[in-house]
């Protein structure tokens, strides 16, 4: 559990918030660079970390993302017209750049000189791997992109979709690192159980359903062991990165060392929308070979293992239709009657309300990750208030990391034993 | 009128208000036993007195009604998995009995014990007369079951039924106890107006329509005596019960001894859902017989006299669609233009507002039994905060009273004259 | 900008605060003459300065809005009956003429002549143009009608229409004295932009679009002149009328006297009905000779130049569905890509959120007589509070004049020159 002043700190992402401020030191996953495919293409609202803000493509193929609203007198620039290398205000016909210069006021006169002293918010923008990355935070403190190789990866080793999530970021984060709800919330059962779980050692998270956790850290953020009881004195071991702010890793499971779900390696980023909304990110990369076109969709698309989401990316199974739970269902074949993963994670996360109230909990021994990580990010939180951002910022090497699944002996120490698999390939184009 | 402080008081009924306080220390009705039919079948949403609940019916036929949040994470256990003697959370497997207990915890290892010393809140239920009871408050403070005949006669004899009403509960009761009002909502216009009042004396409550007003107290309430000058030197009373916290009865006025809408002996409770939402119940019985199909389905059917109401409960005549008011029938035919005297109710109590402001009213002679009810629950709220707990709450005997209409001439004093229709039958295995 | 404080003075309208006293004080239009077409027709909901009202037409014909809230228990008198020169509340049978007097109080005996005590709040109302007006304010203080040329002159010679603006009604006032934004916002492209644009002189709004702003006072609020350069040393005048609290006039623009969208003279009103929704009512008339019935839908109706609006007086283009934008035609024939005048300047102003935060403005030049404005109704409102009225609502025939669009020379003085075009014909039964 969290005293309450914790959980408000924990969990408030406004702009002026310990954690809000905390969030803009870090580059974040801003939109779908499918949303701005076009230069001089419909502007786009976006809304993250509570502010309202606008996307556009200009002329040149720059992505633009400004505040919502033109310094001028407020109209909300979505109306705006996206032209010759600016977004124009259509009230007064202001016109500001993607770095938010005003580069033409035609309702003043050009004697005056007003346009030169009006600027509006800009934030900065990279694309990679299919996703507009922003940074919103002070411009003389400017952070490095984390090397994801989803997003350092040709594109067509890369994928990348986001769902809305219905709560708030840190209860979405929480689902991500905790191990032991695999066993059940993602289980089917009987004979027709196996659905999940195709691979020998997966079977031991359903034979040992209390894994026992070891932390360590890393230069950007957590590892995490859980360790389960398998044959032979071996142990079957779940090691998944904790990657701050939001991100997490999926270890692949199969023994083409892929996971069960079909992707070689995976994350998510849970990104706030509002206090109480989430864009969920999901990625996919395979290192070794281009995805083929089925792979892609079902890594990236619509109708892959994260959807089925709509053209607003919101999934068809939400709390609205109580993710179309199927009580049947439920009974005779899986532990939920819910179909997919990501809805599963989805329903019992927004169940928890807006906001879960961490001051009434009950926690266990299998919760020890979550509270190292609420521990780790609060932290960060308050020394950031106390005048040192975070290191890790600005350290993009450092989360060139994967996630794994291992057999591994008794004796083995389980950071020694798994230092080969945690760590990702070679990053192109890392010093761009 | 009432000062605002006092309307504070009377209206909101969460954990820690003084009138949700005492509303505690009372059974109440919590929801249709048809919502939980099934053993082991799906858990149900509920929420009352501003908690939210989950209520589901174990192997072997208890019903349970939870704090709908798991105490481990606070996922909602409506997404809960109902097995073999307790609903199990579908995020880490806990499960927990109808009392409450932690009966498994897989996710946990067994030699910590931490089963054993979790629990959750679990209400106290009772089924009786096809609803599920449940109490709420204090466990060394268990109040007896109120000896309402519909509860405890026959199932044949009896019926319930519930409906969504979309304001606070007192305005609500207030409607209950109004004996005036009768003269005019309910009532029809010209030759088509005699559909409401079917009996000589009914008349009496259009010819006199500001009645005088007689109150007494009761072990469980308010006894309230409406007089209407008659013919011959008599007197129409109608002689009303409002039951604490919540209940009132019907007066029969036929001269079979039932209501001129067919229930012998019928009444109400309105039950806090949260300050600003209620549960209307309706409840009828017929003491000396079954009732026939017919009977049944016109007491406490979906499509009967409280209805018609939708798969949820809510009436299909609501504010959204303005009670589907039809105005011409209000100039030719009756006096609101809305059919069913339940709906017309609902129009002008939820017209009010969710909670009606009671310090901007102007009440009248015809007021009179609402605010006696008003000053004996607020004395109750207040009694119980210095200390004394209510104590017909423990006295379920005291329920067992009747409504009744009756002529009686200027020399009969009214509680002498109508005491022998003011006690119910006796009421089988009221030990239970 | 301004500040927070003065944000809250400018934009909050209930009753208590300065600028909805301020607003108490003048004659407002309150309602469409056809919403109580008919007498002892259906009531009708109205909502104006955060207060609930219910409005009807008596059996005499007259209309009276009173509270809508039954001073007895606070049933809303919608569900009343109209009969009989008065509203009666269907729960207790009160009825209340259309002056608020109790008339009828049923329930209650008629020896203690309560009824004669009681009182519900009633506006002062005049029936003109197709408008009910309606007064709020205190009835020792009672205003004249302005005497606007649509309000009195004869039928068939004025129109009326109103339409839901959903945000505070500052914003939207400033909108209509923005003489600026008509080179932008409602411009049109390229070949086919000269839709808006019919008159020579009508031109010089897009070749000079920063016009340069003259301010001068009038009896009723501000007169604005936007000056732009036009050919061989004239000057193309825009004049237009501030009239307090929320009226503005648009300027004629057409040879035949006529402004651009086919209406003589033509005015709105901003009313609020709360501190986040408007009434935007726009009036046209013709002073020299009827409408012919074309033109009396196309400036009345509700398909005509103010539309389309539904039954409710909701526009079909609306925020909820974008104002069905059509990027296409943004890029290549109208500025916005949103169909119909109105449509635009709904679009922007709403665009601004529900109250724009003048804190964060940044101004031109170009914002000089919206500027202005503020300085004078917050002047209004501030004096009230120290006991001084506004002078102009005790004035009515201040409010007869009219905006006009003219060329003049370099010599001649802007006021003097159009002083003949700024006042209204003569207004008949002015007196009454």
């Amino acid at each position: 559990m969290l005293s309450p002043e914790d959980n408000e700190i924990l969990t408030r992402i406004g702009r002026g918030t310990p954690m809000g401020e905390l969030m803009r030191r870090f580059w974040i996953p801003g939109l779908m660079e499918e949303e701005v495919a076009e230069p001089d293409g419909a502007p786009v609202k976006l809304r993250l970390l509570g502010e309202d803000l606008v996307a556009f493509r200009d002329t040149d193929g720059r992505v633009g993302v400004l505040d919502a609203h033109c310094p001028h007198r407020k109209v909300n620039l979505f109306f705006g017209r996206n032209e010759e290398c600016g977004l124009r205000c259509v009230y007064h016909g202001w016109k500001f750049d993607v770095d938010g210069n005003c580069v033409d006021m035609p309702s003043e006169p050009e004697a005056t000189n007003f346009a030169r002293k009006v600027t509006t918010t800009a934030c900065l923008t990279s694309v990679r791997g299919g996703v507009v990355w922003i940074y919103m935070g002070p411009k003389d403190a400017i952070p490095e992109l984390p090397q994801f190789e989803w997003s350092y990866l040709p594109a067509d080793r890369t994928a990348a979709i986001k769902r809305l999530q219905q709560c708030n970021w840190a209860q979405a984060v929480e689902g991500g690192i905790d191990s032991s709800h695999i066993s059940f919330l993602h289980a089917n059962l009987g004979d027709a159980g196996r659905g999940n779980f195709n691979l020998k050692r997966e079977s031991f998270a359903l034979s040992d359903r209390h894994p026992k956790f070891f932390l360590a850290d890393t230069d950007c953020g957590i590892q995490i062991g859980a360790r389960r009881e398998a044959e032979g004195g071996q142990y079957y071991w779940r090691i998944t990165q904790a990657l701050l702010p939001f991100y997490t890793m999926i270890p692949p499971t199969m023994e083409d060392g892929t996971s069960s779900d079909g992707i070689p390696f995976g994350g998510h980023a849970w990104v706030p929308i509002d206090d109480e909304n989430t864009w969920t990110w999901s990625f996919g990369v395979h290192p070794g070979r281009p995805f083929t076109a089925e792979e892609a969709e079902w890594t990236g698309g619509r109708n892959g293992t994260w959807g089925p989401i709509d053209e607003n990316y919101r999934p068809l199974r939400n709390k609205d239709n109580k993710y179309l739970i199927d009580r049947e269902r439920q009974r005779e074949m899986s532990f939920t009657g819910i179909e997919g993963v990501p809805n599963q994670d989805a329903a019992v996360q927004e169940s928890m309300g807006p906001i879960v109230d961490r001051s009434r909990e009950w926690l266990g021994a299998s919760d020890s990750a979550i509270i190292a990580w609420r521990k780790k990010i609060l932290g960060l939180a308050k020394d950031l208030q106390n005048g040192q951002p975070p290191t890790m910022a600005a350290n993009g090497a450092a989360y060139n990391r994967r996630s794994c699944s291992v057999m591994m002996d008794a004796e083995t120490d389980w950071i020694e034993g798994a230092e080969p698999l945690v760590h990702g390939g070679p990053i192109p184009n890392a010093a761009e």
